[in-house]
């Protein structure tokens, strides 16, 4: 405000000074005043072209009357006349007690709004596309995608949806508001089968939501989270939003002695990890390796979130216990989901923490979406009662388990022999494999994309722009017929590729 | 770190002049060491015991070998089997080429995370536990609910549960991935309805996510946000929890020269504003005053979010054109939902907003909950599609007539006269009272539930302590009989507040 008054009462003095009868830019916009324009005239016109040409912007505080007559050798009415006629005009207006502002001129038919600048700084860094365009790619009829993590959708459990309309017609709670935590029978049900207490359980739309509303509660921007490396992808997108600084642990290493030194040396504010049949890489970490890491983030205080969404689905086995399992302190927060049992579209999942944790997240809740849709809500609490969602999920695990040997046959039978190098999950839905020497994977899922087959490439899996020799396939979400298909067109540009690489590797070619 | 060197050095240097064999605070942890201990192990109990204080924090970086050795004028092995013997005991910890750190030492029976201790800047200010408080209480059984917003809940259109059961057992889209700007047909539906292009339509999961995403793309934390007042608490909350500095326009007198001297004064980041049947007022305005809101808005190129929910609700005559639909600019956002014309528990809504921006919604989407339930936005896709919403609507608004009637009617005949003065609202689901003298608002409130009968006291809509004297009625969700005898409650709580005016104002006892 300073420098509006400053630069205003620069140009009339000097204006002024030079003994111009008119007063700064006034002949710029062409209109001319003769030397006996009252002085009050050629003071407002002055202000006005100062406005008119943004030297003064809207919502300058312009100089005191008393003041600005003082500087000018002008008499105060004079000043007084000059600020009243500019009222008049809309150029300025005065607020009593708080002095006089520049106001804005509608331009000549004002443009549409520029959205762009008024963006704030969540989504001002570099919006990530892969995700989105994964999302659109994916359901095109004719592709055969492997790239998006999702079960054996054929398999509906098939008293689900007569559950939901029977919420919605017959249970009034389906259409009222519901507590933010969300619907108490299905925080009962959760509970029951995850061995905790209701209290501990808060229903969420999907384990990604769940991870949002924990970094909107425990991270600040700029502050350090501890991811594993490789991470799944949306967590890395969540993690981006919140401004944390991602800082990499080795999964497949799993090695506690560099998890303290990244401790040590990047103070992060939480670890989050996914053990057990972990998105991408399908491996779990070990008992011991649990222990450690639980020791480590107790001696650290670091808050842990563990995310569960693979456990049920076995396919050699049982999984380890659950760090949450572990947790004697405390310190463990647990995210699970209905996505990888009944399909990612439905968004409903859980967070398992600390009471007092629940009631922040629900507080958070109550400043965004207010809960999860009720009737999907009551739908799953009767769904888990009655014990259809154990049926469900031990046919999905047979399902899964033909489909992984299907598509383990089929790349033994169409892709050449050491292009996809690979050690079988024992449990989880992904496939993750090494690359042959010749082969990336960027340049890759081009080549896939143009015969019809979708692959997610390694490098979404990186913060930091590794895995270039890494590809990731879901073997569960397609039926055997599919998984044939997709692996032989897989097979035809690997082949491709090999004999005849293409130019430099585009990631973008999905957007 | 610096003055941990600091520290230590100056604990072992006075340590050394006073001529002690042993070192900084070795005696008072209970272990001696004869004179005769090698001077390394003595340096290393020094360290150690300064560690167990807490003197020396975990991640200290140590004094280097070298120098330490100089500091102290013993030799450099000396330092380095101290440091060693401390490696091995667990307190430090030697990081290749960035020196020595200390470690966390784990306590005696590790106590529980203090979770509160980690809490990000977003739910550290004090949470607002009304809008909880009331979601509780109001889903009591005994109780008669005028507080919370809601249309005739028992208007299901029939074909609602069948056509979601349908959605799920027939659309493979229903479980699979949804893009995050939502399914095309509902958007497709929903624009057709609006009169927008598809591109323009976002589906969230109910309004207060649309104003949550919107706060999180447009608001930093700090910048000032200008909303009506009273304003709804929902608004209230999201703006909170986004940082927002909130400027209160007077939406009663809808003045533009007051709206005006906020735009100039405060320079807000944008405006909210709920036009046509105000929650909590169920006024609107004119045409007049939209036009010169939005005139002002495109002066100072201030993005309008309207929020649009009660639009279909009018229960005389028709509303006046919405602010979207007066505006050339792109200027305007608006929001709508499902939550007032078929239940707040299906947390299905919408944005309208230039297409750049629902990219930008989009985005930040895919780093929360990804998107809304598909099963939900086909069956009310298909609602749209074959006219039953309108049947239902038409319907809700009959409905909504007569409750207004019986609740006008049972005020007259069971409130004490003067006690409750208002003007009938022309459309939405509230009746907005101001009470008479006497009356205070909270102390209502309290009386109210514990006779039975829940309302929402003024304060909730006021961000800086007005409404004392104001209460705000939903005569939309009850039926005839259970208004009846809410209103009958209220009318002896009122009587029983005029006769011996209770204690100090409590809005707690929610609580």
């Amino acid at each position: 405000m300073t420098s509006g008054y400053k630069r205003t009462n620069l140009a009339l003095a000097l204006a002024d000074r030079a003994g111009h009868p008119t007063i700064g830019g006034v002949a710029r916009d062409g209109r001319t005043h003769s030397r006996r324009a009252a002085l009050y005239q050629q003071l407002s016109e002055a202000l006005a072209a100062s406005i008119r040409r943004g030297e003064l912007l809207p919502g300058t505080r312009l100089t005191p009357e008393r003041q600005l007559a003082a500087q000018l050798g002008v008499s105060r009415t004079t000043v007084i006349n000059a600020y009243r006629e500019l009222e008049a005009r809309g150029y300025i207006r005065g607020q009593v007690g708080r002095g006089t502002y520049v106001c804005a001129v509608p331009g000549p038919g004002a443009a549409p709004l520029a959205w762009q600048a008024k963006l704030a700084w969540a989504v001002q860094h570099p919006a990530d596309p892969l995700l989105g365009g994964l999302l659109q790619v994916a359901s095109q009829p004719a592709m055969v995608s492997f790239a998006l993590g999702a079960p054996a959708l054929e398999e509906v459990p098939h008293r689900l949806p007569e559950l939901l309309a029977d919420a919605l017609a017959r249970d009034p709670a389906a259409r009222w508001h519901g507590p933010a935590e969300g619907q108490p029978v299905l925080r009962q049900a959760l509970a029951a089968r995850l061995r905790v207490r209701a209290e501990e359980v808060m229903v969420v739309s999907g384990a990604s939501q769940g991870l949002d509303l924990l970094c909107r509660c425990l991270v600040e921007r700029g502050e350090s989270v501890l991811v594993e490396r490789p991470v799944n992808r949306v967590a890395l997108q969540v993690f981006a939003a919140a401004g944390a600084r991602l800082v990499g642990w080795d999964f497949p290493r799993a090695d506690s002695e560099q998890l303290e030194d990244l401790i040590l040396r990047y103070r992060p504010k939480l670890l989050y990890t996914n053990p057990t049949y972990q998105n991408p890489t399908g491996q779990s970490l070990s008992l011991a390796q649990r222990k450690e890491l639980l020791a480590l983030a107790v001696r650290y205080q670091l808050p842990v979130i563990e995310d569960d969404a693979y456990r049920e689905l076995g396919l050699l086995g049982s999984p380890p216990p659950s760090l949450r399992a572990l947790d004697d302190w405390g310190i463990v927060v647990s995210l699970g989901t209905f996505s990888k049992l009944l399909g990612p579209g439905l968004r409903v999942g859980w967070v398992v923490a600390a009471p007092a944790l629940v009631r922040q997240l629900a507080q958070l809740r109550l400043r965004s979406d207010l809960h999860t849709s009720n009737v999907l809500q009551l739908a799953l609490a009767e769904l888990l009662r009655t014990g259809a969602l154990d049926w469900h999920v031990r046919r999905l695990r047979s399902v899964h388990r033909e489909r992984l040997e299907t598509m383990v046959r089929a790349i033994a039978r169409d892709v050449p022999r050491g292009a996809l190098r690979f050690r079988p999950p024992e449990g989880g839905i992904f496939l993750w494999c090494r690359l042959g020497p010749g082969l990336d994977a960027s340049r890759l899922l081009t080549r896939g994309l143009a015969m019809g087959v979708l692959i997610a490439a390694g490098p979404l899996f990186y913060p930091d722009g590794g895995g270039r020799e890494e590809v990731r396939l879901c073997f569960a979400s397609c039926p055997p017929p599919a998984i044939e298909e997709g692996i032989r067109r897989l097979g035809q540009a690997i082949a491709a590729e090999l004999a005849e690489p293409a130019g430099p590797p585009d990631e973008r070619a999905l957007v």
